[in-house]
């Protein structure tokens, strides 16, 4: 069972890494991009779970371990 | 126009970071991950360009700017 989990800061915390990127690509003439934010991801691999029990458990990590809800919002995507 | 830049490590490439997770949350019970893996993304917004350009242009970026291609992968997701 393979999990993504995406984790972004929220849309009203200032993300000065993504204005960094977004500014570099600008001065590379790259004129069009209007805005740059961005996250990290995790790419995790379970055993022997089920699609429910894999969903219940990595939701649990997102929240608590992979992310901090006070200025990050996660997704979390169960592929096969 | 919102593109999405998944970045990577490559599957032969040592994932350190992805290791010190997996084995923060195998010391916190859970026991069924098997694997984690790190990457990063970035949401880019676009104005004035069709979905044609918004894929060369953010094809062109996530292979010179955003990624290390002798290291790592990535992966670019146009949306309306």
């Amino acid at each position: 069972m393979t999990a993504h989990v995406y984790v972004t800061l929220k849309r009203t915390v200032l993300d000065a890494q993504g204005q960094t990127v977004q500014s570099a690509l600008r001065g590379l003439g790259h004129a069009s991009i209007a805005d740059v934010r961005q996250g990290k991801f995790f790419e995790i691999q379970m055993n022997g779970v089920s699609r429910e029990q894999a969903q219940t458990e990595i939701d649990l990590v997102a929240r608590e371990v992979l992310s901090n809800p006070v200025i990050e919002d996660y997704r979390v995507l169960i592929l096969e």
